[in-house]
């Protein structure tokens, strides 16, 4: 049973590799009568995609996503959105060096053993390339959750952390600089750690932290649907992606229920929020804030010894055009997969009404 | 769209409220020809049962599970599998007083306010109990598996933490303590703490790691069913779960590439396994290892001042019984979860062959 | 992927062998805060059960259904309902016989030869007796239906036939006879027609008409979950059906298309109805109705020749109690599984508000 | 939930409107190393598509699939297979004297009440452009099914039928003939009276029986989704499908069990077959053959008289082109959905091995 898509209500699936003719997917289930701004999409797609400056990628793509069906004139119609993102600046040639051999802690090796066989070009499927279809789908999600404000940033690159919380930064301040860190100072250490891990063609790990405002009360379906497990389904889901922890996550474990207790006010909400905005799996109207942890990449400019199909040891010398941090451009993926969450659990959440 | 279903091929679907008459489920999708060893299946419902010891709560539950359909002369049919574990030592009155009041860090607030009623008597739906019946699925799932091994331990409870790499522990001596803690010396110091907290009336916290092996290759499905992120979903989806990590996790955020990579040995495994036994998603043959992040349990015996039902300010004493820690009962649930997970995705790895 | 789930929103998962211990259920999804009226679900219950009549199968079930779960002080809490259904008077040694052997037209061997083993004792989950418990839910889903009205009825027995449109039946008469015939002089031949059957030893099959009122329009999901091919689905997983058509049905084959298309009335109505109250698949307010073709059931009195697990030829003497019709018993299944359907669609319908 | 998905291990999810931009869907779950003959999908494409003969409409569609993913030098590689099919020949002049006015018998009232708004041009979703996308996936899944053999034929227009069983058909006569009927004889006076209904600006209706050979035995998931149940589903979500039965069907349902019941041969076949190939919902071995019946389309060229979106009379001319009889065209679109039920199956009982 193929893992290809994601949401129940609102569902995406998507398709296309790395060095394909072309990416793309299906939204169905999007609610008909939503007036489509295009170039928001557009927007968010240019937020991902590789190329956007010094500290990512080189690979150039236009990521223009083109709509098939599904909007008639310039309305959702209720019927199933198909989109395509064409594939342009494939340099396939650069893949031909593992054409047959694994690359460490990369795809390549499990792709073989399971399927028998792999497009190898890119990492083919298993390329974050395909991240690109899913930034399409949070971007339309984003445009039917109207009031909720979704925001994430890089909030640690390396050892390098934002030291303060959430709601001392200004979000407005996240689209500012390459590393999309609101805070101006770290944001500085941050990329000039990332020009210093490029120089030694390395890369380097750090967290995203996404704030979910304004949620309606009432998402969630427990017991096994919970809302942060969904979320943290869906962030797990990204490349890279080691680790999701919400609310109070792992410093939560090391307190005292006298200390961790978000006691109420007379309105409903809560006087403390180590809670996350979720309780018993099911949001409870205050913000909702988690943070997901990105491995460094494997990809790197060093040599690495390795082996081949056949069992071989042969040296791999690192080609093609990479990341030395994926952070900043993971943080619109994050974006649109809490987006696609929300889509889905709305709707759901309607048929108690 | 009710979330009480989980698992694809291998599906358990429960129902049950901590006051009820009963809770079960039905495990739909087990496959045939497999001899059910009944008394294992018990021997991990006593695991997590309560009553058990000093240091979790005393309610005492026989919990026996009792096989309603699926199962011919002791062999699995291939049918759904019924099965029933009755609620015998209910002490509803003990809750009385908060059916219209809001208990601090509970789903009583957001079940109020989802499904407009709730069985507020031991938290009806939104209590653990109900987690006794995804044990009972685990177990059976686990007799699925035969050679994998399924291992899951405390590894800290508030500050206290096992200090030494999961390779250098025993884990015959898992169920040696009443923690769950295979060092006996942090066990001691665990069981200490709890007690210790036990007194003051209040509960704390800590993690489960998880160690699974002999875990076949290939196992996941890409892109948004990677197996990392269906072990998150299903970790996430235990009660007081508040993060999860896998592999090098939140560490790994720290480190480079040149770090972190794990190079490969000539015949497929790794020299180094900071992935964690999943690369893109699917299972590598290596050791997989993850950590679950328990906040401490909501219910404490000490004052509160919280709101009812009409927004009035009131008093809530803790009543009840509780766990002081629900750490050590959670271990059971982790393997029942990582058992099921990996019985679904190695089903739906037989249509690979 | 066993198949024993029905429903997306509104979702049945059942269990249960013919001879096991019990069969039942668990109902997800249902809305919270219905009254249920547990004497209609009896009453419902009590329709489809044996024993009923000199025309039906001897075997005696009080068929008492027990709820488990999900109801709270007589209302639905939205969290699962779990339900059993003891199963008390097995006579499984008038199954003996068949231990080894295939019936004819029945499923011991295909089970057999799918799961490699078989409950023999009563065709184990084969056997309609599993019916029941889509009974109990498709009660409940008629609670929820409120303003739907439902009628199924038999239509034909053999080839004794109603001879008017529906539209001049009075469905009040349905249960005024043990055939469920609304037309009282044809409902008198099938009975003789059944008695007489059954003094050979023989079964012989009918049909049974569906009649959905007052059905909101827009229900139904293209192009794959259209409202009529769900309705399919749902009577063809029936025991012994044999066929489904809508509307027009095959008589609409052999129609033209000015003879054929429903022409509008001012307010939406059509003038005539051939479409059967769906068109392009979505519910359009006008009455839908169907007709559900049932074979003559397997198990006759008469000797036949079969087969055994050895390939060896044997006689078999039918034994047990049986059912000379089905079609009687099947009305109230008929109606259940409808409400089932549009009970689910009813909550996908809420999405789009 | 929107239903634009079909299949569980083996789903197509498709999307596209008549006089959108493309149709075109996505295959997730098709296994890794088929090698894919494109030419025989483009056939079973070239069979379906408008503009082939003068008995059906003269829409002309070069219907060129275009495959975007998943097929990696010549070969499924295991990752969904993505594919477009561009719209050329719309004529969306001809439709705009429907955008305010609802056809009889169409889906325009539906849709506009379902959604709020619909794409008029065409029929929009509606319209059976959108099987050109099922033939493609049912192309790939005959690939994958080796050999089973599916045949399907047209066995009535109008009154017209085949007086034959299909066993004394000769199935390679099929494609001889603009109408596929295998017997000559008759297609003639099927042909005849089709272009006497086209002159007349009517349309008529007619069946399609297909034959399924070499089946696996134990296909089919009890209770739910029995095998004859799934190919219920998938045929009546064709567009103007108004009934399904297969082996003995609604004839069986005038039968006794005494002359219903298929004996068996030593070797587990049966000496009759009015089971037709599927017992308790599990395939035996043997022929699966069930029939389609087609309702006449609903788009005639005589003038009628029907009503706008404000409730006003107003007549209608029938315009655009259009097929006087469907079922020559829906016979390839049969034997898609056959093999994606199919496909689906065969991989579901792999877990069963």
């Amino acid at each position: 049973m193929a893992g290809n898509s994601f949401g129940n209500l609102f569902k995406l699936t998507t398709f296309g590799e790395s060095h394909g003719v072309a990416i793309g997917g299906i939204i169905d289930g999007c609610p008909p009568g939503i007036e489509l701004d295009l170039e928001a999409i557009q927007a968010e797609m240019n937020r991902r995609k590789p190329g956007q400056s010094a500290i990512v990628t080189q690979r150039k793509e236009p990521d223009e996503v083109k709509f098939l069906s599904g909007v008639f004139e310039g309305v959702t119609t209720g019927t199933p959105i198909g989109f395509v993102i064409e594939n342009s600046n494939q340099k396939s040639h650069d893949y031909s060096h593992i054409k047959d051999s694994y690359r460490p802690s990369h795809a390549d090796y499990v792709y073989d053993k399971k399927y028998g066989l792999r497009d190898y070009r890119g990492g083919g499927r298993s390329s974050a390339r395909e991240t690109a279809s899913r930034v399409v789908a949070g971007a339309i999600a984003k445009q039917m959750l109207k009031n909720v404000k979704i925001n994430a940033f890089t909030s640690s690159v390396g050892d390098i952390f934002i030291d303060k919380p959430y709601q001392d930064l200004d979000f407005s301040n996240i689209e500012s600089n390459d590393v999309r860190c609101p805070d101006s100072a770290i944001a500085e250490k941050m990329i000039d750690r990332i020009k210093q891990i490029r120089k030694e063609g390395d890369t380097i790990g750090g967290t995203v932290t996404c704030v979910l405002q304004n949620v309606p009360i009432g998402l969630g379906e427990p017991v096994f649907d919970k809302l942060h497990a969904e979320l943290g389904k869906a962030m797990l889901s990204i490349n890279a992606v080691k680790g999701f922890e919400y609310g109070s996550g792992f410093c939560g474990a090391k307190m005292k229920g006298s200390e961790h207790n978000d006691l109420f006010n007379i309105d409903g909400s809560t006087k403390t929020n180590l809670s996350g905005g979720i309780q018993g799996g099911i949001s409870n109207g205050m913000d909702i804030y988690f943070r997901v942890a990105f491995k460094p990449v494997a990809t790197i400019m060093q040599n690495q010894e390795t082996i081949n199909k056949d069992g071989e040891k042969v040296e791999m010398h690192g080609k093609g055009r990479h990341d030395p941090c994926v952070v900043p451009r993971a943080v619109p993926i994050v974006e649109a997969m809490a987006a696609l969450v929300l889509a889905d659990y709305l709707l759901i959440n309607k048929t108690y009404s």
